[in-house]
C-alpha cells in the first residue's frame, strides 16, 4: 500500500520537457515523492515543449501535471523568447565562455518562485530542479551557490518554512552530472528519452535543429555512450 | 534636462494599487530614478486593484507601466486568491499573532522574481517593493531578513549581477515605518491616495470593505493623524 497515491511525501518537479528534467522527475519518484509536475510557459518560441512535458509526465504516472502561463516575453532580453537568434554550430568547449543570447533574465529564479508557491499550498517541502553546472550553458542560475540561496530564502519566504512544519529542500540530483551521466542515470530509471526535447530553436513541426547549444551538448553525450538520439532531428 | 526620461537610472517598482506601493513608487521618484511600474495581477478577488494602479501610475508619470498575469489561483492557498474568508473586525492589536489566511504562498518572492527579470532586462539594478514589518499583518516575507536573503539571490541569479555590471538592490522604503509614517511621507511627495486602494474584499462596485485587516490598518492611521482616508468605504 505504501505506492498507493497520497501515502508518500508530496514533491513538486519543475518539467520543462527536455531531458533533464525528464531525468529530475524520475529521480523524484525514485527517492520515494509523490511528483507534483510543474510545466511553467514563459513564451519560449515554441509549443512543442508542453507537448514533451505532457507525454512525460504521462508516462511517468506524475499525480499532477499544472500548466501555468507566465509570459515572460513582455520583459525581453533573450533569444529564448524571441529576442535575437539562438546561438548555432557552436562546439561543446567554447559554451564554458561566456553567458549565451539564450539566457533568459531570472529564468530559473521565476520558476523556482512558482514551485515554492505550489508547493506550499500543496504542503510539501520538497523541490526538484533539473539543472545542472558541468554540461551546462554558462548561466548562473545554474550553480550550487545560487541553488543554496534559493533554499535559504524558501525558508525565510514561506508561512511553511517559518512556522517550522518543515525545511524546503531544492533538490538538484543532476547538478555536478555530465550529460552522458543524466542519460545513463535515465536509462536505470526507465526514463523515455523519445518522449523528451531539448531544441532551443525546433522547426515548426517540432523537430530540433541539431546546431544550437543545446541540441549539440545532447547528441555529444548521445554519441559518446554509443546510444542514438531518439528526438526527432531536422536534416541531420 | 536631468529630469528627461532616459537620463536618470531605470527602477522596477511593484505597483499594487494600494497606500504602500504608491508611496514606495514616490520615493523611488524622489531618489532620482526613472519608475517602470510593474503590476502582477496573480487572480486577486477583486480587479479594482488594477484600475487603481493604473491611475497611480498615470498620476505619477512613470516612465512604463507593465501588466503581467500570473494566476496564483491555480495553487490554491489562500484566503485572497478565492480560497476561504478573509478575515474581518479583527483589532490592529491581534494582527501581530500569527499569519492570516490573506497570506499567499511565497507571493512576494514571485512578485520580486518577475521584478528581477524585468530589471534585468532594462538594466536596471534597483527594485522597490512597498512592503513594512511594523504595521503588517505577520507575513513572513515582509521582513528585513527575507528582503536580504532575496537580495542576495539576486546577484547570484542574474547574468547581470555576475557579470558585475552593478549590484542589484531591493529598496523597501516603508519598512521600518508605522501606517501613519507612511501616509505623512507619501502626503510630503504628493502621493493621491484617493487613487489607491487596500481592501482585500471589495464590493463588486470597487468599493472597500472597512473591516479587512488592510482596511482597519488604513483606516485607524488615517484616523490617528486627523485625516479623513479618502478611499471609498462601503456602508462605513
Amino acid at each position: 500500500m505504501t505506492d498507493q497515491p497520497g501515502s508518500r511525501p508530496r514533491a513538486v518537479v519543475l518539467l520543462s520537457g527536455g531531458l533533464d528534467s525528464a531525468t529530475a522527475l524520475a529521480e523524484a519518484i525514485a527517492a520515494g515523492f509523490d511528483a507534483y509536475a510543474l510545466t511553467v510557459l514563459y513564451g519560449q518560441r515554441h509549443t512543442v515543449e508542453r507537448d514533451c512535458a505532457r507525454a512525460v509526465g504521462d508516462s511517468m504516472k506524475v499525480a499532477r501535471h499544472l500548466e501555468l502561463e507566465v509570459d515572460l516575453r513582455a520583459f525581453g532580453g533573450s533569444a529564448l523568447v524571441g529576442d535575437g537568434e539562438v546561438p548555432k554550430d557552436r562546439q561543446v568547449g567554447d559554451m564554458a565562455h561566456g553567458i549565451p543570447a539564450t539566457y533568459v533574465p531570472a529564468r530559473n529564479t521565476v520558476l523556482l518562485s512558482l514551485a515554492l508557491a505550489w508547493a506550499e499550498a500543496l504542503g510539501a517541502f520538497d523541490i526538484f530542479v533539473g539543472v545542472n553546472c558541468l554540461d551546462y550553458s554558462g548561466y548562473p542560475d545554474c550553480r550550487p551557490e545560487y541553488l543554496q540561496a534559493f533554499e535559504t530564502l524558501a525558508n525565510l519566504a514561506t508561512k511553511a518554512g517559518v512556522e517550522g512544519a518543515g525545511r524546503f529542500k531544492i533538490h538538484a540530483p543532476l547538478l555536478t552530472l555530465t550529460k552522458e551521466q543524466i542519460i545513463r542515470r535515465g536509462h536505470e530509471l526507465g526514463v523515455d528519452y523519445s518522449l523528451t526535447h531539448s531544441c532551443y530553436d525546433p522547426s515548426p513541426e517540432g523537430l530540433a535543429c541539431g546546431r544550437c547549444d543545446s541540441c549539440t551538448l545532447r547528441l555529444a553525450a548521445f554519441e559518446k555512450l554509443g546510444l542514438e538520439d531518439p528526438a526527432g532531428y531536422a536534416g541531420i
